[in-house]
């Protein structure tokens, strides 16, 4: 069972390895595998199709992930500091991907979006299942920081997905340019579109 | 001569649609030949490469849209009219889409960036001087907004990059979710951060 499941645990890895570089469209089973170092019919095993591994690829991304979110956007920060914390270790994720690959890979989540949401209906709604979860986090921060007076926005939803939308628009630019300089002002729009001020703990810090 | 151009034309136009419905690694040049109704052979006679297809439907996109935003951006309305101007007719050049393929496909340049700008160098320096030139002509019209006491924002080109950013993001969501109430919210999200009120006209006219 052990080297079993090191099987599927390689065959995952490689694919998010892959994927990250090339997408998922471009890439094949027969590749995966030799990534992996495991034989193709093991693949089968494990996956009844390459979309099953996609599926398989973006639950352990954002579980991973999740867990992140969690840990910051929960914290007994203020809010607007968990959102600014958000937004820095975003960029250096980014930053540490970018040292180790080359480039500034982006996010897994906007990538397989643009790439395949219209092709594999599972995936799509996987991708949904993630960012409205995404969108529900960030909310809940949203109007904890309406309810202190800390921002002013008409919804607190709409106000969550312009900032996750603007989050995917930078890391887009961040990969476009292949430079994480361009998350430096993710902060600053978040204010904006929350109508935020700086918390004082960070203007006293800066 | 009319012949010959007729294939090229039908060659672009046939892979922009197959990007468009399945991104760029997953097609081969026997499948756009075949899509657009020419042999095989006449491929090479206009394109050296797969890449410069890719390069040649980004220009012949671009080309398009440039003349949309010039004819937006640059009317005798208020600045911010013509931004939300650009934000409908987005909008509703995305359901135009939807209704004549059936999903929403996003934006191309955004679509790309995420797929290729890490695999081909020259796809990535296209995309990058598309990108650029949106938010030069996004940047002439918040420098015309902050001129007239519209808008305040601490960087005019920065905000206008924020301005791209949140409508990829919004694209994004609008393909994810193949609906494009998404886009509703662009004027509001881009008001928030360029520091604006909606203008007279509009409010009158809302």
């Amino acid at each position: 069972m052990g080297r079993t499941s090191d099987a599927r645990a390689k065959i995952l890895d490689a694919a998010r390895s892959l994927i990250e570089l090339r997408g998922y469209s471009a890439l094949g089973v027969a590749e995966i595998c030799k990534t992996a170092g495991v034989p193709k019919g093991s693949f089968y095993y494990f996956f009844d199709s390459k979309e099953a591994l996609a599926l398989a690829v973006l639950d352990e991304q954002w579980s991973a992930q999740r867990g992140d979110w969690d840990r910051v956007l929960r914290s007994d920060q203020e809010p607007m500091s968990r959102l600014r914390q958000l937004f820095e270790e975003t960029a250096a994720a980014q930053r540490a991907g970018q040292e180790t690959c080359g480039t500034v890979s982006g996010c897994m989540f906007g990538n397989l979006t643009l790439e395949l949401s219209n092709q594999t209906e599972a995936v799509r709604r996987r991708l949904q299942e993630i960012f409205e979860a995404q969108v529900d986090m960030v909310e809940e921060v949203v109007a904890a920081a309406v309810e202190r007076g800390d921002a002013r926005v008409a919804d607190a939803r709409d106000a969550a997905r312009a900032v996750v939308a603007q989050l995917e628009g930078q890391v887009l630019f961040a990969k476009l340019y292949n430079s994480t300089a361009q998350l430096d002002v993710l902060w600053l729009n978040c204010l904006a579109l929350l109508g935020a001020q700086a918390p004082a703990a960070d203007v006293v810090g800066s």
